[in-house]
């Protein structure tokens, strides 16, 4: 296994297409470099510039004076080979070419470039990505500009560019709920460095602690199931590999050049070996949020609490459908639950909120049912569908959860919350407590349902 | 079948329990209804007031100089029976009944509610419900306030109270596409009013074009197929059946105290009727949306363009997996689509419209490839999946897409915008074009899905 660190975490960058024109994707790469406050040194290269947004230029990467890690080519593609020759000879270790039109368009000039990279024993991601981000170092190293970015325990690697780019920059720029991501680390069409060299770097980086992968192909399934099995009980990983059909296959073909992988099997594969498959783009970031918030739980009992009961109902029919169980809360909790109600409301899973905020007030009336439902030895989780209204508002929303998320930390709480003007305060609050919120029940079930799977097949608590 | 005039577009509305304390449920709704600029007369009735903020109060509803058509009641359970009972006794036509406490707890009280309905012939909606608005005579109608209202051609008809109330409100209070609601109709418990009184007002209803319905119970699954079957093909129906499982039927009946229906029997049925059943309530409001803004699709050949060739992968797969085609371009659109890509990337579907931006620039870049693909005679829908970023964005994005929307007005565009700051401007602009935008691949699929499905089902054009 190759040790790909100095693509990752290089000590020194320079960039081959450095722009001065800030609105060039050289430019801009360049600019975010410098803006992330990269703490090694950093050298534009651009024959026809002295200096690049104040940093000396140097006309070739042959002329650094120093060792050089990790080398960006942004540059048109028929100056691609040459550059990657160069990057080799300067004795750079790694290379990232963000340049598009290779073996996507189905040209044969990525098998030159795969040659150079071997014979130069440079490792190489792209050509045609976004380019790369390890915000644990400030290497914003992309074309797409990110004003805020939230550096956390995620670990992701795409076979692709734009995706990685844009879709985590609105991620990022989401006003609550923003994923933590260490390392995003983009190979556009994989022309070398590849979905197991990165399990590997990540498996033992001390940064990571849930890896994402989004993939069009994959080198060699079976290797990285039995990889990543090794992997996965200290350190979930979430796969969204597509291209599973006929069509999407060959889509993904004129995408980043991908060939087709048995979907079938690597299905199969994936369900024995614990690793959780995401749906699409929404769900590939609601299932990394919540194995990066969330403990395993130790079985597949819900708790269910409601503002709504439509939402209750619906939640239940989909628990139902996801195989989990709707727990049968102990006495003690039953007693404690209907502390919260006037006797001719019975209490019950699903508890109704409703009744309980007239009752204690809507602070109490929150805190006291969810906290016996987090406390009830017979609930493994539990989903909390609450409506921010000024009928249900209460101010500093996020004590409450704060307080429950430090009371029973092994407990997964999962929350919906539906409102409008609260429901935006309510969300910032939440933010900082490490709960995930979810747009709709049945995507917060189905994040229970991947837990559950989760701690089914793994042999370790984290 | 009866004729719910009376309950759905009163002439004249009492509130029972109108309080002078604009904070609890009595005051909030008659305020809301004050604020919805209800043009009829409007009469607080509280035993204890000269006035309700600032209108004559009358001790109770016998005292009530003119004919009532519509009665809200908010008062504590104990006086419900008997304020419905004067309700009938002072010939009102129509009593929506707020409070709740009855057959969701097991309470027999309903039985006697809807005895003095039927001696009175009056028509009821509740108990347990948050009320009705009629957005189009100012009847806001609901101890949920709403800030902002889009009127429009949906009608919703809830077996629930505060879903319609909460959930509607979230939906009201986006920033950008709200769903144009003119009526929503919450019964609650549906003690008497029900989805087939309100399938066969709405059926006539000039201002309904689409229906949703959010149901609990059915009293007559195969009356409210039969009568739906006539309707759908002029207004499509989208069905929220929950309590599917049986455990979400047993939670049901302690919500709204409904009985299970054989939810496999209604499938088919909705099957084979043409009604569309959504999922939860974030599909409920997709699905909805699509309806109440596109026309019926031709077919399934789907035309993909896309500014990240992840997205369009991903699409690709879910389209197949909904029985949708992707569409082969004639050469006439493959010749206009490749006039805006160099020589070296091929034009194809899925469509990158990443190289074209460069091409043409960002406003050209988007609007001639989407122009081709909506006027391709081989394409019956178009799928577009933006990047809302600095790379991508142009000004006056609105532009682009309210042309598509006249120059092709029968064919369906579906989008989905992905990015950050751009993207809510791009929401924005886009939000009175017509154009229903999604937050994932797979929900713009899935109303595609619908779509066609509605279209394969329906025998007249809309």
């Amino acid at each position: 296994m190759r040790d790909i660190t100095p693509l990752v975490a290089p000590c020194s960058i320079a960039v081959i297409g450095a722009s001065t024109d800030p609105a060039k994707s050289g430019g801009i790469l360049f600019k975010n470099l410098l803006d992330g406050v990269f703490a090694g040194p950093l050298y534009p290269i651009n024959p026809r510039a002295e200096t690049v947004m104040d940093i000396k230029a140097y006309p070739t990467i042959a002329e650094v004076p120093d060792a050089v890690d990790l080398v960006f080519i942004v540059v048109p593609r028929q100056y691609v080979k040459e550059a990657l020759s160069q990057c080799a000879a300067s004795g750079a270790k790694a290379a990232c070419i963000i340049t598009a039109g290779f073996s996507e368009i189905g040209d044969g000039g990525e098998e030159e470039l795969r040659k150079i990279a071997r014979d130069g024993n440079i490792l190489v991601a792209g050509p045609n990505t976004v380019g790369m981000v390890n915000a644990e170092i400030g290497m914003m190293g992309s074309f797409v500009s990110f004003p805020e970015w939230k550096s956390g325990g995620v670990s992701l690697f795409a076979q692709s560019g734009l995706f990685a780019g844009v879709y985590l920059r609105q991620v990022m720029c989401a006003e609550s709920q923003r994923l933590g991501v260490g390392k995003s680390i983009a190979v556009g069409n994989k022309l070398d460095v590849d979905e197991i060299d990165f399990l590997a770097y990540a498996a033992t980086d001390p940064g990571t602690e849930v890896m994402g992968f989004y993939l069009e192909s994959m080198r060699d399934p079976r290797g990285f199931l039995e990889v990543a099995a090794k992997v996965r009980d200290k350190k979930p990983i979430v796969v969204l590999k597509v291209g599973r059909t006929s069509a999407g296959a060959k889509a993904s073909a004129s995408h980043t050049g991908s060939l087709a992988t048995d979907d079938a099997l690597l299905d199969a594969g994936l369900n024995q070996y614990g690793l959780v498959r995401a749906g699409d783009e929404a769900d590939f970031i609601g299932l990394l949020k919540a194995f990066s918030m969330l403990a395993p739980p130790g079985g597949r009992r819900v708790g269910v609490l409601t503002t709504s009961g439509a939402l209750g109902v619906m939640a239940v029919d989909q628990l139902s459908d996801a195989g989990m169980e709707i727990a049968e809360f102990t006495p003690a909790t039953m007693e404690r639950l209907q502390s919260a109600l006037p006797d001719w409301q019975p209490a019950g899973n699903p508890y109704d909120f409703w009744v309980a905020l007239d009752v204690m007030g809507n602070r109490d009336g929150h805190a006291v049912p969810l906290d016996a439902a987090m406390a009830d030895d017979n609930t493994d989780m539990v989903l909390a569908l609450l409506l921010a209204s000024p009928n249900s508002d209460f101010p500093k929303v996020g004590q409450v959860f704060t307080a429950l998320r430090r009371k029973h930390p092994k407990k997964p709480l999962v929350l919906v919350i539906h409102g409008s003007a609260e429901r935006d305060r309510w969300l910032r609050e939440i933010e900082g407590c490490g709960l995930p919120v979810y747009e709709s029940s049945s995507a917060a079930v189905r994040v229970m349902g991947a837990l559950a799977f989760y701690a089914e097949h793994t042999n370790t608590d984290r």
